[in-house]
């Protein structure tokens, strides 16, 4: 009998999503059929999950053996308490290496005060070499898949990483700290910072005005993580006092960002709109049939969510 | 009797060159005196020089055993029939760090598509993830040593990277091609080009419209190598056209760029002021002390001058 996939992610997304699961379960060797809303939930094995798709309630689906999210963030369905099969994150190498991108992307792009050559309406030829990367201090907040890759790129073009987590971790070329005691030394100084930290009660405004205190002045902070990471108020404080030299933000508490959010047109904030994190269709779909054999094979799931720790 | 260094480079520079200089060869232990124009030829050992400098007319330096250049680029003095003493170019590992720097910024900048959220009159917000960059082909021209260090982080940023020079050379992870007949062929279907060769009479306007022709349609053109690598007219008519997408361009065949050059006022155009290979004191100072060591003990000097060939 046929393996039953519930498709539960978004409806734009389905028709990529849905020929990449097909694709992918059959060249794992699973007999699989991909099933959307309505259908019977006692046929459902597995739940292809985002917060944005169709299921909310998932007390239905009594034969689920996994929920398996479309998203490497799961704030939104890690707390929901219908849901009482194993969770499990999307761990995907092409999100990762599109974050690591985007982030190496616009770490050198402030670096090297890109843009105020971008936009120069003054055509001013005013030679001044950037400092080199290996002295300027660069703070990654979090140390999971993400935020890890992105700390080693970032040393690998010489930057002078600093990486922090709620718990002990080694990146090599990194100087890693831990734990909440750790948070303002490891934010002290820094020119850049990238939020790549999971939302959990604890987390939420983590970078609050004794964060943005502890930076270089004049620093930038780059939000490829989640918006609820920023305490929004303190942040347009520090932008406004220039205490925050620029803001460049891929994630925001409401998204899309409203057209009256003051993030649009503060002229030291960059808005990018959600796409340092897209879900790629293709390794996506690899990465959960691969989750899908190992169920049906009877060994353990990966990137289980922790969900008492909420990531 | 102590070595005499004339110093012939920019009088702007003067004050942060000479006292590295004096600091560098101290640490190498040569006992050196520096020298200003006006001084007596006969005691100068070794001028450092750069065509912005005071000295153009070599022939009173009779007693000289090297020139030693500031610049990495020699076009502007390799030519000079007054010059009988062996050149020495500036390789400066600060020079290459700035580089690739500079290289990897740009292509992660146009990679990412970071124009159109940078600037953003319409706060459109319309999620479209890029291309990943081991799905983006980036050639570059020149496999010396800054092209091949850019062409090295540049594949290790997962771009597919080719490289031209007029030599075979070999880089680790990328497609080396050489020779005139190949040229076309490493530009085949490129979407981002930089072009780091030394400029020849061969290489002038290498970048022609042909050349533009090869790169894939709306392909990005990054020059810090040197102005005249370009044939202008072909590149505005490729810019005009679309068929180039967007040049970004450090170097000039008149710098500074004067205020009337289409390429300021050009949409597709981004003018950065001659900062991607800026000769950083310190460490250009260390590179001349080391090869006047050299010279001083017999040794050979490093970083020579094919005259024949132009750099």
């Amino acid at each position: 009998m046929n393996v039953g996939i519930l498709y539960a992610g978004s409806d734009d997304r389905a028709g990529e999503m849905i020929p990449e699961l097909l694709r992918a379960l059959e060249s794992s060797g699973v007999a699989a059929e991909v099933l959307r809303v309505p259908c019977d939930p006692a046929k459902v094995d597995y739940i292809v999950h985002a917060p944005n798709g169709p299921v909310v309630d998932f007390t239905p689906y009594t034969n689920v053996k996994a929920v398996l999210s479309l998203w490497a963030g799961v704030e939104d369905v890690v707390g929901n308490e219908t849901l009482t099969a194993p969770l499990a994150r999307m761990v995907d190498p092409d999100l990762t290496a599109g974050m690591v991108e985007w982030v190496a992307g616009h770490a050198l792009r402030h670096h090297l005060g890109m843009d105020a050559h971008i936009v120069n309406p003054d055509r001013a030829w005013k030679p001044s070499a950037p400092k080199l990367a290996r002295e300027r201090k660069v703070t990654i907040l979090g140390l999971g898949r993400l935020g890890s890759a992105c700390a080693r790129t970032l040393a690998s073009l010489n930057f002078q990483v600093s990486g922090w987590s709620r718990g002990p971790k080694t990146v090599d070329g990194v100087r890693c700290l831990s734990g909440d005691g750790a948070l303002l030394d490891a934010l002290s100084g820094a020119e850049i910072v990238a939020l790549l930290l999971p939302l959990t009660s604890e987390t939420e405004n983590i970078m609050d005005a004794e964060a943005f205190g502890a930076l270089a002045p004049g620093a930038t902070v780059l939000n490829p993580g989640r918006g609820p990471l920023i305490d929004d108020g303190a942040l347009l404080e520090a932008l406004d006092s220039g205490r925050v030299g620029h803001a460049t933000l891929d994630t925001f508490r409401t998204e899309p960002l409203p057209p009256d959010d003051p993030y649009w047109t503060h002229p030291r904030v960059t808005v990018t709109p959600h796409i340092a994190s897209e879900t790629r269709s293709g390794s996506a779909a690899d990465s959960i049939a691969r989750n899908i054999r190992r169920g049906e094979s009877g060994e353990t799931f990966l990137h289980l969510v922790n969900r008492g720790a909420g990531y």
